[in-house]
């Protein structure tokens, strides 16, 4: 059966989550009444070097984002909006990670689809306050793991599961083709 | 002579200024008394086009700025750090736009240096809270331009310059070396 694969990634600058679900291509069951239906493929984290430079940091995670979609090839890119709930600093160094990995999302081909914080954690709990920890707990039932998925691999889950519901609530059965084709630019000497 | 070549970026989601530099390498006149010395080379703007949805438009300048790496092969790139001045969406938008930029620098092997834009102005006007139009007619001025550069062009310009000013200012005669070398990262499974 066809799939569409959806790579969920919960940004970071040392610590990046990320988890893979499929859903069936075409299938009534992904549209129809009831639960969103998905079937769990892996989860994990990408770190970088504690000791390392940001720069250094950004481009060893990068490295390891391009690993895991040459590994799984996956279609749809699920990443959590920006959080505004940070201090300034710490919001843009975020943001910059965040378009970092969505660049490499974009030009690997894949669709990319932004949710809000509280959006992904009410996609699984209920509750858009939940806690980290109610997420590690919700994520590992749904997806029937044997043990509580690490923090930011359960965030990343979520944010794969939140699109699962999402695109499901929009009528999507296929996996979205990618808009972004480069188009001749302008390159204009003053 | 051998040359460092130096990559000024003015960031955005549209537009994105860039500007080339080269300051000789290992020569006495780039680390002695009297004002910092560079060649222009060449500066301009790379255009995404308007009517396009925002991931689009990042694939669109990614891609100008890959060609621009791939033509002119710069040593060192320069770019405004983050700006608190704007509203907070628009921080973080630009915030994603500029951490893709310096991932693509950083893959390509260049070392990455970033300045506050009132450091930029003050390099060039020797005032921080110059207006764009006074930084348009001191980089023509600098580089000895027959017309004034476009706005976003003469900020890359301004970029490039500061960091010329700075690098000099350590005692930098030779091209950075950097430091993002890819090490292997650790991926964990829950």
């Amino acid at each position: 059966m066809s799939c569409t694969r959806i790579l969920g990634i919960d940004p970071g600058t040392r610590v990046v989550g990320y988890a893979l679900v499929e859903v069936p291509t075409r299938s009534k069951s992904s549209a129809g009444p009831g639960p969103a239906r998905f079937d769990y493929v892996e989860c994990g984290v990408l770190r970088a070097r504690a000791r390392d430079e940001m720069h250094v940091r950004l481009v060893e995670i990068a490295s390891g984002l391009r690993e895991l979609l040459a590994e799984f090839q996956p279609h749809e890119l699920a990443i959590e909006r920006a959080f505004h709930g940070l201090n300034a600093a710490s919001a843009l160094t975020l943001a910059e990670a965040r378009g970092a990995f969505k660049l490499i999302a974009l030009e690997h081909g894949l669709s990319v689809a932004e949710y809000a914080p509280a959006m992904i954690k009410r996609a699984v709990t209920g509750r858009g306050r939940a806690t980290k920890a109610e997420v590690q707990a919700r994520v590992q039932l749904l997806c029937r793991l044997a043990k509580e998925p690490q923090a930011d691999a359960a965030d990343a889950l979520a944010t794969a599961i939140c699109h699962v519901q999402a695109r499901r609530l929009s009528g999507v059965t296929e996996a979205t083709p990618a808009k972004a084709k480069v188009k001749a630019k302008a390159r204009k000497s003053p």
